[in-house]
C-alpha cells in the first residue's frame, strides 16, 4: 500500500494536515476535488495521516515528544514497505527572530536552547547525544523554489527547537514569569546572535531521528511574528490564514517540480 | 462562565476526554444523556474541553511540551476566573512495572528517567529543577475511594515520566534501538528498585506546574501491561477498553463523593 511513497510532510495541527492533502490533491491534478480523503489513522486520535498519490500528509501533535512517536512508527512503516528514495520535510509555524512577521524560514541546523546544534535523547537513563543538522543540498532546492514564488519572503537559517512555549521560549504571558522583559530579549538576542532566525518545538528530534535513520529532511516553517517586537500575534486573521499556508504552497511547488507535474491551478495571491 | 469549577480532568486523547465528560454527566445526574456536550475549544484542534457541572475535562495530547501549553493556558484561565480551591487531577494510560496489568497506580512522587524526584526546565537556556512531589492526602483520599469499588487494583506508587514512548523507556520494537533485551531489563528492574511502579510522559511536567501554582493535583494511570513482561500490549481488545475506563471510574467516584451525590447508575462491570 506504500511502497511507492516518496515524500512525506509532516505538520502540527491535524485541521492543517487535511488541508495539506487536499492542496496537494489539486496540484497534482488527481482526479475529484480532494474534498473525500480518508484519514488513514481514524481509529486513534493520537495521529491523522492522509495520502495522496505519493506523497502522505501526517500530523504530529506539539513537542519533542509527541513527534518522536510519530516518527518511530512513520520509520517503521516505510521500512517494512520498503520505500526507497523518501523525503520528509517538516511545514509548520514558528516564532521569528529578527525577520518579518510571514517570512519562511528553511533550517539548515536545529539547536537546543542553549543554542547548541545537538539532541539530547535519555537511553536507559543515559544522555545520548545526536547531530540535528539537515540535509543542505535539499535546503537549497527549496530555497530556489522559493524564489519562483512572487512576493514570497525566504531564508535558510538555524531554528531553536524548545520542550515548551512559554518560559522555555522566553514568553513573559504564560502562568508562570520568573523572568523580567529585559532578560529575555538579552536571552533572544544573543539567539539572534548564534544565528537563530526562528523558534519551535520540534525540529531537534526531527533532525536527529531522520538524520540517524537516513531520511533527507527538511524542517520549513513560516514566521507569525517577530518575538524581538513582542509575545503576541498582531497579524490580522485572515493574513495569518495566507502566513500559514505559505510552507504548504512552497512544498508543493517543491513535489511538482521533483515530479514535473505543471501548476493545475494558478498560485493563490495573498 | 468558569468561576464554580473545582474538579479539573486532564488526559492525552480528545475522545477518550469527551468519553470521560459524557461518564461525568451520567454519574452527577445531571439533565440529558450528555452524548450534545459541545467541545469549549471547538475552534482549535490543540485541545478539547468539555464542561459537566463543576467538572472540566480536558486533552492535552502526548508529551511534556503539550501538557505543558495546555496548563498554561488552564491556569490563566483558572486564575482570571477567579476560581478558588480546584483540584486537577490527570488520568491516563501507563506501561506498568511490576504489577498486573490493570492495575491503577496513583502517583506520590512523579521521577525523571534517572529516578530522581525533579523537573528540569530550561528558563532562557538555563536549566531550573523543580520539584514534582503530588498532594499526598489527595492520594490519600482517591486510594480510600478505591476500596469501594469492588475488584479494582489499586496502589499508591512512584511514577517514571519520559521525553518518549521507545528509547526513553528502553522498548524494544522503536524504529531505532541500540540496547540488548539484557540492558533493557537490568534498567526496569533498577526503576522497579527505586519505587517506580508505572511509566509515562507527562507526570513530571504535571507535578511541577500545578505545585508552583497551588493546585492540588494527583495522577491517576492504569496499566496496560507490565514492562518487564514485555513491549507488546496482549490484553483482548475489550478488556484494554475496560482497563482504559477504570482511571474514569475512580475519579467519578471521588468527584461524587466530595459533591454527596450518589450514584445514579450502576458502576459498570469488568
Amino acid at each position: 500500500m506504500f511502497g511507492d511513497i516518496k515524500f512525506v510532510c509532516v505538520g502540527g495541527s491535524p485541521n492543517r494536515m487535511r488541508a495539506f492533502a487536499q492542496f496537494m490533491h489539486r496540484e497534482l491534478g488527481l482526479a475529484g476535488d480532494g474534498e473525500e480523503l480518508a484519514d488513514i489513522c481514524a481509529g486513534t486520535d493520537r495521529y491523522a495521516m492522509y495520502r495522496v498519490g505519493p506523497v502522505l500528509s501526517i500530523s504530529h501533535g506539539m513537542g519533542i515528544p509527541s513527534i518522536s512517536i510519530m516518527l518511530h512508527e512513520l520509520i517503521k512503516l516505510l521500512h517494512h514497505a520498503r520505500c526507497r528514495d523518501v523525503t520528509i520535510i517538516r511545514i509548520g509555524t514558528s516564532g521569528g527572530l529578527g525577520v518579518e512577521a510571514g517570512s519562511v524560514v528553511i533550517t539548515d541546523t536545529a539547536l537546543d536552547s542553549s543554542f547548541k546544534p545537538r539532541f539530547e535523547q535519555a537511553v536507559l537513563g543515559e544522555v545520548v547525544v545526536r547531530s540535528t543538522e539537515l540535509d543542505k543540498d535539499l535546503a537549497q532546492e527549496l530555497l530556489a523554489c522559493s524564489k519562483e514564488i512572487p512576493d514570497f519572503p525566504t531564508l535558510i537559517g538555524h531554528t531553536m527547537c524548545t520542550y515548551d512555549f512559554y518560559e522555555g521560549q522566553g514568553r513573559l504571558d504564560g502562568a508562570l514569569c520568573s523572568f523580567s522583559s529585559e532578560k529575555k530579549l538579552e536571552y533572544l538576542r544573543r539567539a539572534y546572535d548564534a544565528g537563530v532566525r526562528n523558534i519551535e518545538m520540534e525540529s531537534t528530534a526531527f533532525a536527529a531521528l531522520c538524520g540517524l535513520c537516513g531520511l533527507r529532511a527538511a524542517v520549513v516553517c513560516v514566521t507569525l511574528l517577530d518575538r524581538l517586537e513582542g509575545d503576541q500575534i498582531r497579524a490580522p486573521r485572515a493574513l495569518l490564514g495566507e502566513f500559514q499556508r505559505r510552507p504548504q504552497r512552497l512544498i508543493a511547488a517543491f513535489i511538482r517540480k521533483r515530479l514535473g507535474v505543471q501548476p493545475q491551478t494558478p498560485l493563490p495571491t495573498p
